[in-house]
């Protein structure tokens, strides 16, 4: 039986019914995510649908938090689907070692945590709570394709 | 008798009378820093007393360099106690690998060195000139709560 | 006989004709690079001659996408000259891990991409395809000194 204690990544993710799309596709003349000894650096993940932004805007201005919340959301989606891709399984993941959200948002803006949040607890819900990342949350000015939020991640992988 | 050449990074911190206060508690689903290998990942540091910021704005605009200066300083402080939580003591420090200061301010603003450079000044008043970081800065459209300076640090820590 | 297979970064960049400058100095209290294990953690590098940015700006707003695009190459070229300076020799270089490009633009400028491509594009050309980073690529409200590119590389080195 396995029970919550002992679930993988990849049951957790089955558990909370989240289908993942295919991973994103580079922008330019550049890899989707480069492994150096067990740290895996994922390129800038956006709120991308194939390769366009459905939802495009700037976070205290023509969105609001709950849409931010919702691009951080469909960009963590579409982080799990490259890093599937990439190592095979969510299983290889031992620790997510740093998570950068970064929300684009007018000057005003102040809820940047509550936007990043959307992101940080789908990563908890499917790595589990013992494997929480180190996080770093800024507003930029704008993001490429007017994404509302890029995500960056690092992660460690179990040695084989 | 202790030198100036053999002083620890606890040593000078005493020698310069800074007295370091609560590390700061994350604002989501995170943890406050993450250790890979001998690499520790600290999550944003703001210029938080407790669980707020006192003196929001943006630099350039509600805030002058002087201020900014100062964010600066509180956001490596916090640093120094969260590094002294995680590791118990600042002389397991080998070195700082990776400033970032990201400085919340307007499309006009230059002097973003001047900003960042209370915090490398102190960074390396305490963990000596021979561990001085490599940096990178830049100015942000806002940061989080209002904080006009965020600190990203990537240490290298002593093996045991 | 040298083949386009077998060439090394030295040697491509002697095919492009592209000479080296001075590599930048900093700007502050901080070291331009940090070797940790075989990662080199560059400090950020700016659209710089000698120590100051000739062509300063917003993409966007005082500058356009061209604009954009030459301030990238120009950064490209100094943390080549920095990676020599630091390293002896391109050819030490194993891969570049993350290329991070930094745009000073403004909230409606949605083609970072295309800017950060000048940046990658030159990387490619000098360490080859199969050496690619992975990418993070964002809009900031301003840079230092008017800067309106700042690159970000992490790299790994060959072992001895």
């Amino acid at each position: 039986m396995t029970t919550m204690t002992d679930a993988t990544a990849e049951d957790r993710l089955t558990g909370l019914g989240i289908r993942l799309p295919d991973a994103p596709a580079p922008f330019g003349a550049y890899v989707p995510a480069v492994q150096t000894g067990q740290l895996l650096f994922l390129s800038g993940m956006l709120a991308t649908a194939g390769h366009a932004v459905p939802s495009p805007g700037i976070v205290g201005k023509s969105l609001d938090v709950a849409a931010g919340r919702e691009a951080a959301h469909v960009a963590a989606v579409n982080a799990l689907a490259l890093v599937k891709k990439q190592l095979g399984s969510l299983n290889r993941v031992s620790r997510v070692v740093r998570l950068g959200v970064y929300v684009a948002a007018t000057s005003e803006f102040t809820e940047h945590a509550t936007v990043a949040d959307a992101a940080s607890e789908l990563l908890r819900d499917v790595f589990g709570e013992h494997t929480m990342s180190s996080r770093l949350v800024f507003g930029v000015a704008s993001l490429p394709f007017g994404s509302p939020v890029e995500l960056e991640l690092v992660l460690e992988v179990k040695a084989d």
